[in-house]
C-alpha cells in the first residue's frame, strides 16, 4: 500500500465550518466553554471546585523571576511532596507560592488554549486573544531555565522532576502543552508558546533516549507520542519524531521502567523498597508489552486512545510497518469487542478502563467523553495511515453520539460518564452506580472532560476531511467552505450538508483553472444504497468504503451524495452479555434512546417490535432550544401485575405503546429521568 | 389472634433426624465441619488466615489468671487497640499475651459450640463432647470477674468495654455466647456455660438500660436480642427479656447512641470531635428509626436478619402488638421486594445490605449465606408467632438453595456470597465482582458462614416442628421421630419424606393411649393440588396454609401427605429490571440453575421454551457423591454469528438443545464453570 494512502488533516484556517448542526455547537464552545473554563482556572466558578490551574502558574513565574533575579544565590526549594496540599484550608486564602490541585492541573491551560486556538481559527475574536496571549506570557514566565515546564516540580522543587513518570503526569502535561503551541501558532502565527513548547520537548529530549546518560522512560500517561509527531509535523525537526519514537519503543520493554523508578525513589528517600505486586499495573498504562506486541485494547480508555494515536502517527510518519499491524489489531480490538453502539469506549470505572472483550455494561459502563475523544484521534490516525470508511464509520459515531453527550446542549453542564442505561433513583442509591451521574456536573475538579470536548468540537473540521497531495478526503458531511492546493493550483469547495439528520450532501467547485484531483467521499458504513453523481468525464473507484472521483474538475462541477437514512433496530453480537434479547435504533449516525420525559419511567418494561420497524416515523422535535429528529415506533409496554415476586411464567400482557426515541446525545436536557438505548425486543 | 397461635420449637433430644437428606448433611457437619473448625479456631489449618479465636482466649484467660493471683496489686493493662494488630508479624510466633484477628473473633467459639452442641444432641460423641467441655473451661476462665467475656477489651484493657458499641461487636459476641450456651445446656445438661452466659448478660443489664446510671446503648451488630429472648426462656428471668426489650426500645431513638457513644470516646481521647456525616450510618445497623416505625428492610442483611428475629421473639413473649406489626410489614418488605428466588436476601456488595426494593441483580449478588441463614431464623419466629404458610415457604426456600449452596457438598469449602449468575472468566477479570467467588473457599478469615451452616443445620428439626401445647406444627418435611407431650400423655410420632425430591410424605402414629390434639401440616405454597389423608373422625380445619387435623390419635394412626411437585417455569415481578425477560425453573422447593459442566459454556445464549415446559424429565444424576434430580427441559441455544459487533437486527438463529438444570445448592461441585438461574425465555 505505501505512502500513497498517507494524508493530513486540512489546515483549520483552509477550512470553514459552515454547518447548522456545527456551527451552533462551535458557537456554543465560543460563547459559553471557552468563558467559562477561563473562569474556572482562575478559581471563579462559585459552587464548582477550584482548578488552581492559573495559581500554579503565577507561583512557579514568581519563583522563576527570584531565580532571574538572584542568580547563583537563588536557593530553590527542595522537594516537599509529601507535604503537597490538594487544596488550601482556607481556600480563599491560597498561599501564593505553592502549588494546589492535582499534579496534571497545568493541561487545563493547555486544553483551554488549543480550543481558543480552533475558535480564533474560525471567528476572530481581539479579546480572547489578548486573554490567551496574556496567559501565555504567564506560562512562559513559569518556565524553568532548563526549558522543564510543570508547576509542581518548579514549585516543590527540580530536584525530583522526571522521577515519577508513572504517576506524576509531566509528560502528559508536556504533550498537552506541544497540542496548545502548534494549534495556537497555526490559528494566530505567534509562535512564542510554540517556542516554550519546544525548549520543554528539547529538555524532555535531553532527559530521555538511547545515550549513557539518558534515562530510559516513557509517559504514565500517553499523549506526548502524539503530540511529538504532530511538533515534528508542524516544525520539521526529526528530533521530535525520534522521542515520539523513542517513547513507543521503550514502552512495556523489561526490565518495567515504572518499577526502576520506584525503586530509584525509594532509594532518594532511603526507604526500604517493596515492588508493588499488582499484576495489573502494567495493562492499566498499556506498558505491559511492547507496543508492537500489543493485540487487545487493555487499561486505561483514554491514555490507549492517547498512544494508539501517538502509534499510527509515528506508523505514518516513518513506514513502520510492525507499528502499523499493531495500530491494525488494536483497532480491531476495540471496534470488534469493545465499542458501545453510542461510540464509547472504557466498559468499566475500575481504572476508567476497557473491560474484558464483549463485557459492555449499559448502566454501570463508564465510557468516558475523553475516551470517546481519544477514539476520534485514533480513528483520524487510522484514517490518515489508510483511508478506510470503517474508522471513519467509528469516528462519526463517537463523535455525533457520546462526545456530543458529554455537553449539555447549552453548553453549561457536562457528562464525564456516559451510560446507556440510568434510572435516577438507583443512580442515587446505590455505590455500584456512584460514578454514574443521571444529569450533568457544572465542573469536575478533574476536568478533563469539558475542555477536550471544547477543543474537539473546535477543530472538527480537522476530522472532516484530510488530503495528500492530489486528493481530498471528506470522511465526516458538515456544511463548510474550503480550499485545495494542488501544486500551484487552487479549488475552492463548498460543502452542502442536511447531516446528520438527513443523508443528503452536496460539494461545489469553483476554480479559476480546471484542476486535476481525486475528491473521495467516504461511502457511509450505515447506509445499505448510497449513490453519488458527479460531472461526466470524472472516473469513479471505489476503495475501502470511499468513492474516489478522479478527473479534471472545473467551476460550477457538482458530486451529489445521497446516503438514505433509514430507522434501524440494531443487535448486538450474542457474545455481549447485557444487551442479550435486546436492540437499539439507530438511524444515519445518530444512535438513539428512551427518555422518561417522553415515554414514562419503568422503561425497561418497554419493548421493540421489529415487525413493526417498517411503521418509524422521524418526527422534528425541540429540545434544549434546538431542533433535532426524534423517533416514533410502535412498541409495546409490559403491564406490571399485582401478585407476589415470583409466579408462574406467563407471557407478559403488553399494550401497544408508540414509543418516542430521541438522539442519545441529546439526553439528560429535560431535568431528571430514566434513559435507556437498549430495549427488549419482543 | 392472641396467643394461641404461639408456639416454640421441640426440645432437640425429643426429635431424631432420620431422614436420607438431612442426616447425611448433619454427618457431614458431624465428621468434616466440626473437626475442621476447631482445627481453625486453633490456627492449625495450612493455607487458612489464622482465626486467633482460642488464642486470644488463652492471653486472656492467663490475665485474669493473674489478676486472680495478685488481687488488689494487679495492674490491668491500660486501653491499647490502637496498637492493635490484626496478625502477628512472625504469624509462627504470635505474642502469648497479646490479642490477634478481627474483634468478633470470640463469636467463632461460640458458632462452634452451638454447632456441637446440636451435633451431641444427635449423635453422642465423647471425644467431641470432651473438647468442648475443655474449651469451655478455658473460655470460662477468661472471663473478668465482673462477668464480662469479651478477649478483646479483657486482653486491652477493661476501661474502654463498652464505649464502641457500634463496631466492637461486644454485644454480638455476647450473644452467640449466650445461644451456644443454652444450645449445649439443653444438648448436655451441662451449665457452666451457661452460667459464664447469665453473668455476662447481668454485666450488660448493669451497665444498659434506663436506670440513672445506665447506658441507653444498643448492639451495633444485632443478635443479643434474639439470644436474650432464648436466654429468658431457657431460665424464666425476667431480666433477660427486660435487657432484650430495652436494646429494642432504644434502637433508633435520638440523639442517635452510637453519635453519642463516639463523641464521648473523643473527649476520652481529648480529640476534637467530628460527626460522622454519611447519612446512612444509621441504616446499615437498622438504628435509623425506632424499630415499631421501621417499614423497609435495609442496611446489612445479616444484622437486619437477626434484629427482626429478636422482634418477633419479644413481640411473642410480650403480646406487643406494635412490635409484631412492624415484624409482618418488614416481613413483607423481604418477600415482596428484596427475596433471590433461591432464598437468598442481600443484593449488594456495598455494606453487605439490602438494596432498594426490586434491585435484585444476579452476577454482582451478594446473598450472603448468612443472611439466608438470618432470614431462616426470622422466618421460624414469625411461625412462632403466627403460623402461616408463607413463612415456612420462604425459610424452606433459603434453607434448601441459598443456605445449602453455601457448603460444598463434601463440607470442605464454603461459599460466603451466592450469586444467581457466575461467569468465572469474569469473576477474576472484573473488580465490579471482585466478592464473587466461582468456586467455594476452605476458609474465611471473616469465618461466620461456615459454622453458621453447621448450626443450621445441625439444628434444622427445631425449623421443622414446633409446638404448642395441645398442636405441633410440621413446617417442613423431613424424616424424624418425634415425641409430642400433651399434658400427661405422650404421641410418638415417625414421620417418613421423600422431600425435596418427591411430594410425599407419611406421620405414623404410635400412642399407647389415645392422645386428643392438633396435628397441623404446611400446604407448601408451590404445590396446586396438595392432598392430606388421615384417619376418620379426626376433623380437618385449614388456615393460613396450614391443614390442621384435630382429632383423638390412636396407635397406627397415619396421615400421609402428597404433594406433587411439578417443574414449574417461574418469572419475577416486572419492576425486577434484572429479570426482565427472563424465567427461572424451579420443583417443589428446589431452585435449579444450568451449569457450564452439563450446558457448555455462554450459557446466556440458552433460552427457555415455555410452550415445552410440558416435556420437562426429572432425571436422577450424582453430582459429589449425592444422588440428586436433575431436570432436563427441550430449550433452545442461539447460534452465534462472526459478524460485527453490531449488526441488523434479525430473530436469533435458535438450535434446539436439551436444557439440563441442576439443584441451585448442588453448583460448583464439579470444578469451576459458568452457572446461571435466570434464562431469557424465548
Amino acid at each position: 500500500m505505501g505512502h500513497n494512502t498517507h494524508s493530513r488533516p486540512l489546515d483549520l484556517r483552509s477550512v470553514a465550518v459552515t454547518d447548522g448542526f456545527w456551527r451552533e455547537r462551535q458557537e456554543t464552545v465560543r460563547r459559553e466553554v471557552i468563558p467559562y473554563q477561563w473562569e474556572a482556572l482562575n478559581d471563579r466558578v462559585e459552587g464548582a471546585a477550584p482548578s488552581w490551574c492559573m495559581h500554579n502558574f503565577r507561583a512557579a513565574a514568581r519563583l522563576m523571576e527570584a531565580q532571574r533575579r538572584e542568580g547563583a544565590a537563588f536557593q530553590a526549594p527542595s522537594y516537599s511532596y509529601r507535604g503537597f496540599q490538594r487544596a488550601p484550608e482556607d481556600p480563599a486564602r491560597p498561599d501564593p507560592d505553592r502549588f494546589y490541585g492535582y499534579v496534571f492541573q497545568d493541561s487545563d491551560f493547555a486544553k483551554w488554549i488549543e480550543a481558543a486556538a480552533y475558535s480564533l481559527s474560525q471567528h476572530p475574536d481581539p479579546e480572547l486573544e489578548r486573554t490567551a496571549d496574556e496567559a501565555i506570557d504567564l506560562v512562559c514566565a513559569a518556565q524553568h531555565e532548563s526549558g522543564y515546564l510543570d508547576t509542581y516540580y518548579i514549585i516543590n522543587g527540580m530536584d525530583r522532576a522526571f522521577t515519577n513518570l508513572r504517576d506524576h503526569h509531566e509528560l502528559y502535561c508536556m504533550g498537552h502543552l506541544i497540542e496548545a503551541a502548534v494549534a495556537y501558532w497555526q490559528a494566530t502565527g505567534k509562535d512564542k508558546l510554540l517556542r516554550a513548547a519546544c525548549r520543554f520537548a528539547d529538555c524532555a529530549a535531553a532527559q530521555f533516549g538511547p545515550g549513557p546518560d539518558q534515562r530510559r522512560g516513557y509517559p504514565g500517561h500517553e499523549i506526548a507520542e502524539m503530540a511529538l509527531a504532530r511538533l515534528y509535523e508542524a516544525t520539521g525537526e526529526e528530533k521530535y519524531l525520534d522521542l515520539c519514537r523513542f517513547f513507543l519503543d521503550q514502552r512495556g520493554t523489561k526490565p518495567y521502567y515504572f518499577d526502576e523508578e520506584a525503586r530509584l525513589r525509594d532509594e532518594l528517600d532511603g526507604r526500604p523498597h517493596k515492588p508493588d505486586a499488582d499484576p495489573n499495573r502494567y495493562a492499566y498504562h498499556q506498558a505491559h508489552l511492547p507496543v508492537r506486541e500489543q493485540d487487545e485494547a487493555v487499561g486505561h480508555a483514554v491514555r490507549a486512545g492517547y498512544l494508539y494515536s501517538g502509534m499510527a502517527d509515528a506508523a505514518r510518519l516513518t513506514g513502520d510497518e510492525g507499528l502499523r499491524a499493531a495500530c491494525e489489531r488494536l483497532w480491531e480490538s476495540v471496534a470488534r469487542e469493545k465499542l458501545y453502539i453510542t461510540g464509547g469506549v472504557g466498559g468499566t470505572v475500575h481504572g476508567e478502563a476497557f473491560s474484558y472483550p464483549f463485557d459492555l455494561p449499559n448502566d454501570t459502563a463508564y465510557s468516558e467523553t475523553c475516551a470517546a475523544i481519544a477514539l476520534v484521534f485514533f480513528a483520524r490516525r487510522m484514517l490518515q495511515l489508510d483511508p478506510k470508511a470503517e474508522y471513519a464509520d467509528v469516528m462519526e459515531l463517537a463523535l455525533y453520539n457520546t462526545v456530543l453527550a458529554g455537553m449539555a446542549l447549552d453548553g453549561r453542564s457536562f457528562f464525564y460518564v456516559n451510560p446507556l442505561e440510568a434510572v435516577p433513583a438507583a443512580c442515587h442509591t446505590d455505590k455500584r452506580l456512584e460514578h454514574v451521574d443521571p444529569v450533568r456536573q457544572k465542573w469536575f475538579g478533574c476536568a478533563c472532560c469539558p475542555p477536550n470536548i471544547a477543543r474537539l468540537v473546535g477543530s472538527v473540521a480537522a476530522y472532516a476531511y484530510t488530503e495528500s497531495g492530489d486528493t481530498l478526503w471528506t470522511h465526516l458531511y458538515m456544511g463548510s467552505e474550503l480550499t485545495k492546493r494542488v501544486g500551484d493550483a487552487v479549488l475552492h469547495l463548498t460543502m452542502e450538508s442536511a447531516f446528520p439528520w438527513e443523508g443528503r450532501a452536496k460539494m461545489t467547485v469553483r476554480a479559476d483553472a480546471p484542476v486535476e484531483c481525486t475528491l473521495a467521499f467516504r461511502l457511509p458504513g450505515w447506509c445499505a444504497e448510497p449513490s453519488v453523481s458527479y460531472p461526466e468525464g470524472v472516473r469513479r473507484t471505489d476503495r475501502e468504503g470511499y468513492c474516489c472521483l478522479t478527473g479534471t474538475w472545473r467551476e460550477g462541477d457538482v458530486v451529489a451524495l445521497d446516503f438514505p437514512m433509514t430507522v434501524r433496530l440494531r443487535m448486538a453480537d450474542r457474545r455481549v452479555r447485557e444487551d442479550a434479547g435486546k436492540a437499539a435504533f439507530t438511524r444515519g449516525p445518530i444512535t438513539y434512546c428512551l427518555e422518561e420525559a417522553d415515554n414514562g419511567p419503568d422503561l425497561h418494561q418497554l419493548l421493540a417490535d421489529p415487525r413493526r420497524l417498517g411503521e418509524a416515523s422521524v418526527v422534528p422535535v425541540e429540545i434544549g432550544g434546538q431542533t433535532m429528529q426524534a423517533l416514533e415506533v410502535p412498541g409495546l409496554r409490559e403491564v406490571p401485575g399485582d401478585g407476589p415476586l415470583y409466579a408462574d411464567y406467563a407471557p407478559a400482557e403488553v399494550r401497544p405503546v408508540e414509543l418516542r426515541l430521541i438522539p442519545y446525545f441529546a439526553w439528560a436536557n429535560r431535568g431528571e429521568g430514566e434513559m435507556r438505548v437498549w430495549l427488549r425486543v419482543r
